[in-house]
């Protein structure tokens, strides 16, 4: 029998998966986030092992046991460094291969070859995979270069309008109370703005960039109350409907796997985006994912040899979801 | 004759003066970035005592000798620190002044005691000045809440209008070639997006935030000529006029001191929101200045009770002019 240890490396947590060529799960655990660009390379390699051995012990088995390791993750030229390092010290002796967190999104979704993938979460990205490979990317180059629509994207702009607001500079929006709530800056609006500018700059600036991304879901919060709000999460929409129609679809029924911590919980984000694409002439299947962890399985599976259709897709999906309900 | 010490810290330069009472100059040395956020105490009180210890030789004074001594800088709190270790280690035993750089833009424009300032380098921010004191400030919070039309600023808007370009998710524009230039990434077009992408990646986040504003002079080249490069100037004059209207001038005839390396240097963008103010009220007039030094010098004098009127402030603006031309 053949023993896979398949890692899925997102930015806000790192899940590690032990099963066989039939897709059949002994061990699953979650650690930290794992990308490299975010986290460094060291603490990548901390939470990797982590979560390796966390699966290998509810599997009963061990390191030198594991024939196909696969860990899927943005950065891989950083990443490589991290996850291997994190596995030698672990014992894994297997030869590990480095996989596109984006195609991991993808092959969650179907087990096709064709089609394309959205991700929005931390950052934002849309890829094209032809013949099970990626044949084009969109955005998805970091905070500072697009990722628009991403939750770093949708907290900036929130921060910047709460800023704006406290001036009298912006509009007044509900985001500025929120905001200073969450941020946990103390003292009400009475205590004066440069008081509150003080510490929102002490607290959002002590925050390793892109980290204000964890106030992005205030934005969806007030998205049909308040004007700003509104506007923001409009724009994030319209954004990531653009980065996937700068992509050719492979064919016209090819499936759009839609799916990062933002798309996949931002019901009504996700309605929007879809409706964008129908306008601008996407017409295949728009199928949500909640992360790549699976795909990362397929992608570990295909490497050794296995051939993943849609029986063993739908076995490994199966599989995952019973061990994610036990732990 | 009492011995004045005068620095003014910029982002980008550093500059220190040795006067007397009278404003006369008789030493003046330019050092490296002050900005305590962007550049850290400990090269803040390394560029200081660089700065000062070469003013005081060229004027033949030794540290001990400074009776009067004042750093115009932002970020006052953490400066202190940085600009009073810098001064002790040269030897400096007078008891150091921190004033604020934007109070130190105004005096330079003028001997009045009221008025406004505008500033847009690195940064950008806006103050309202009463009997000499700062009333109230609008944005300059740093380049991850606003600082809306400062080189960061501009220059954030410009390496993601070239991203997009290059992902064919946004518009083409003419500072796609020239940042590319700029930022040293080898291989014309024809080498493909994610060639050019992959080396635009490793070069802009290796600069410490907020140093990509040295990039912004690309949006003013290709301003007139290019779409793109002409709505992210057309932004910046709007950002930095709603910055001033956001507060109340003094009078009707309080002057409005602009300047900052991007406001001073670009007379297309001044002349913009000078317009966008008379269409937005603002009456008083607007008068550019290079940078804050000659006010450091004017508030160390104040601070230590001489009374800077017209005639005085004219002289020492001379003769700072007088030591530059000759440096």
């Amino acid at each position: 029998m053949t023993l896979f240890l398949t890692i899925d490396a997102g930015g806000t947590s790192t899940r590690a998966l032990v099963h066989d060529s039939d897709g059949a799960c002994t061990g699953y655990a979650v650690a930290g986030g794992g990308n490299p660009t975010a986290s460094g390379v060291e603490s990548v390699a901390n939470v990797m092992r982590s979560a390796a051995d966390d699966a290998l012990q509810q599997a009963g088995a061990q390191p030198g046991d594991v024939d196909c390791a696969l860990a899927a993750m943005a950065g891989s030229a950083v990443g490589l460094t991290g996850v291997e390092r994190g596995l030698q010290q672990l014992g894994v002796s297997a030869p590990l291969r480095i996989g596109s967190d984006l195609e991991a999104m993808f092959f969650t979704g179907t087990p096709q070859l064709d089609g394309a993938a959205l991700v929005s979460g931390t950052g934002a990205a849309a890829i094209v995979v032809q013949d099970g490979v990626t044949k084009a990317r969109s955005d998805g180059r970091g905070w500072l270069l697009g990722d628009v629509g991403s939750g770093y994207w949708i907290a900036h702009r929130v921060v910047r309008a709460v800023t704006a607001d406290l001036d009298a500079r912006g509009p007044r929006t509900a985001l500025t109370d929120a905001l200073l709530h969450a941020a946990g800056v103390t003292g009400g609006r009475s205590a004066g703005k440069d008081v509150l500018l003080d510490q929102l700059v002490s607290i959002l600036y002590a925050i390793p960039t892109p980290g204000i991304a964890r106030f992005a879901p205030l934005a969806f919060e007030f998205a049909d109350s308040d004007l700003v709000a509104g506007e923001i999460i409009a724009g994030a929409a319209e954004g990531l409907a653009e980065t996937v129609l700068a992509l050719h679809a492979p064919s016209d029924d090819a499936p759009l796997i839609v799916g990062g911590s933002i798309l996949f919980h931002q019901d009504g984000l996700r309605a929007d985006v879809a409706q964008l694409l129908r306008d601008g002439g996407w017409t295949g299947d728009i199928l949500p994912v909640p992360d790549g962890t699976l795909g990362a399985v397929v992608m570990n599976l295909r490497v050794a040899g296995v051939e993943v259709d849609a029986a063993l897709h739908g076995q490994a999906r199966k599989s995952l979801s019973v061990i994610r309900s036990r732990n």
